[in-house]
């Protein structure tokens, strides 16, 4: 952590207004850095529902496990969320300690334990003293405001260089209501998950199995979307609250995704996870270019999907860009050994909307000159044309740099 | 290239006898290096079999698909190799060159081009100007010489530090033979191949069927089960000749691969392919360690390789290792990642011997002091124990450092 701040961050941070039922706070309860907040608490409103996407690690750390639980029923009260620990690999200690602190936390905010949702993000494999919340957490419940948000967002980074937060407003019914998001990432990113940490908040009055469906499909482009390094977490953790406040204000209930009513909220529900995937991004560990791969005339959406991530998670491709090359032929390799359908002499290959390889060899108009040219800009778009269907995904990524390498290197020492 | 050779080279560079029947010669034909021999010829006398196993990529290079169009035949009277241009990606002026490369070797050496194998590696995409093999081709004929394996290795070279050669001399029948190999790897390497390219001869009078079958099974546990960066080339070929020559000193012609008098020669053949295969490995770009991961107590050796090719591609523990850092909690991750069945309750892990983790916690003896100073080692070994069943086996890979980085990063330029 404490890098200096991506070059890749956005210069334009939000006006996070604040949601109604949703007061936030943070403390500094020591578990692993020193001299910044790393306990982020939520807390929400009676009868705010809950959905949530987790890692498909089949060995999910301990708050993983705990948040999959308390789903069911749908209901929260609170959010407790510390960076430094993931209490992940911990054992039966593990799940003592996620009892624990929701035990506490339930105690703070008046509420069943079962109304607790967890997420912890760190180090993996060691113990995490949740005896650190008590005392930490029962203040906070009398100082929360309603709306820190950008601090929020900070409590809860480990390696990120920025805090990522995104808003929405947008109407639901005939009345306004607002979408909050936050997300942390930095490395062991990949698919298959939400990314490391990520929390969404609104006021819309949606029903839980309602904002799961939403959430569910509302990944699939966008934290789904995005791969760092192809590692996946044991804590990716998505979850998304809504505390219907803005029924006081007319919204309308909305108990099924499928209402025509959701159409404008579940775009701006959308326009707030892409925005959160983007900047996870941007802050990948070490990236100094941010990657766009689009894959098109693939035999489906799936396959494409497939080809976008081998180029995606390919060391050559991902240290040609750090080099600023225009190395098509990685691209060409990543391409081939992703196992799916494509013709070598159907393959066309762009970057940054040069031509580079056309029709299974280089284009003949190619001119290195301008294609290097190209290369220095912060934001690379490869577009590999199959030439074989209409299958079409799109997938962002960062380059691998020596930095990615450094911070990896002795994260832990 | 060039870059100073591995601290992970072999110390003992073996004596290359003589394989009667083979004859090699090296030239500079400056296709991309100066400086330095980057061709290689091999003449092999009349009668010569021949076996390959190709890469498994969409978008093969232009000599591999010749190969695999030779193959069928199962007679070869030639090999020619160039360094520096690896004639991928290149259209239909690939397939011309390669048919022109034939040509002027089979002119050479006085056969037919459909007996002539060829293997190019180098960058992929650009135009390989095949008539630079004309005049050399012809003069090296000339000037084979029985026994220059190094020299050999050495022209096949890229960004390897060092030459890779390996041989074994066994008992076929009453007649000892000779089996010689050499390879060439550093990147872009990766299972469900062979690695980039290696070549194999002997002097044992063994079929053309036979040949194939013991060279595709020998490949499963040695090469096929080395990754660097889990990139897989669109060149990557491992052709075996058998010249047959100690039919005249009474070794007996084998037909079928079955035929148990080959117990001892598969034996040792699988013992050269996994002497060249490890020194891949120990010749990775920017290698500092080697690294060997074993899985056992999974539910089948297939299984047990997904998890251990899994743990092998991770960059996080990847680095972890280059930072010498006993991170067993990426270990975990990438066990998680796998998507195959593990249970994190059953887990352990051990560095080197080493307990770190023991049934899905840390292990309560662990010692950082005594781990850490472990991981000094130049090699590594992770041993992931799933406490499930009985599959097991073993990956080598190396591990990721800044250098892999410096070395990809200006590849081209």
């Amino acid at each position: 952590m404490s890098e200096a701040v991506s070059p890749l961050a956005p210069t334009d941070v939000p006006e996070m207004p604040a949601i109604a039922g949703v007061k936030l706070a943070t403390a500094a309860a020591a578990i692993r850095y020193k001299g910044r907040t790393d306990v982020l608490l939520a807390v929400l409103d009676k009868g705010t529902t809950v959905a949530g996407v987790f890692t498909k690690s089949k060995c999910p750390s301990a708050p993983v496990e705990w948040c999959r639980a308390k789903l069911k029923a749908g209901k929260a009260r609170a959010l407790v969320v510390n960076s430094g620990n993931a209490n992940a690999f911990t054992g039966k200690t593990g799940r003592q300690s996620t009892a624990l602190t929701a035990s506490i936390a339930a105690k703070a905010a008046g509420c069943s334990p079962n109304e607790i949702f967890l997420a912890s993000t760190g180090v993996i494999g060691e113990p995490l003293d949740a005896s650190k919340f008590d005392g930490v957490l029962g203040g906070l419940v009398g100082s929360t405001e309603p709306a820190e948000w950008i601090d929020a967002a900070k409590a809860i980074m480990t390696t990120d260089t920025f805090p990522k937060v995104a808003t929405a407003t947008v109407k639901l019914g005939k009345t306004a209501v607002t979408i909050n998001g936050m997300a942390k990432g930095a490395g062991m990113i990949a698919p298959d998950m939400a990314t490391m940490l990520s929390f969404i908040f609104t006021d819309a009055p949606i029903s839980a199995p309602a904002l799961q469906s939403l959430l569910k499909a509302g990944v699939e482009d966008t934290f789904n979307a995005v791969t760092i390094d192809g590692d996946t977490s044991t804590s990716d953790t998505l979850l998304a609250f809504a505390t219907g406040a803005a029924a006081a204000n007319g919204a309308p209930k909305i108990s099924r995704a499928s209402d025509p009513r959701l159409k404008a909220f579940t775009k701006a529900l959308n326009g707030v996870l892409a925005n959160l995937a983007e900047q996870v991004a941007r802050d990948g560990e070490g990236a100094r270019k941010l990657v766009e791969i689009i894959v098109e005339g693939a035999v489906s959406k799936a396959s494409a999907r497939r080809i976008a991530m081998s180029v995606a998670n390919s060391p050559l491709v991902k240290t040609a860009i750090a080099g600023e090359d225009a190395n098509w032929g990685r691209v060409v390799m990543a391409v081939g050994k992703a196992g799916e359908p494509a013709d070598r002499d159907k393959l066309s290959i762009a970057f940054n909307g040069i031509q580079v390889a056309k029709r299974g060899a280089r284009d003949p108009s190619y001119d290195e000159a301008e294609v290097s040219s190209a290369m220095k800009q912060p934001k690379i778009q490869i577009k590999v044309s199959l030439g074989l269907g209409k299958g079409r995904d799109r997938v962002l990524t960062c380059d691998l740099t020596k930095e990615y390498v450094a911070i990896n290197g002795d994260y832990r020492s």
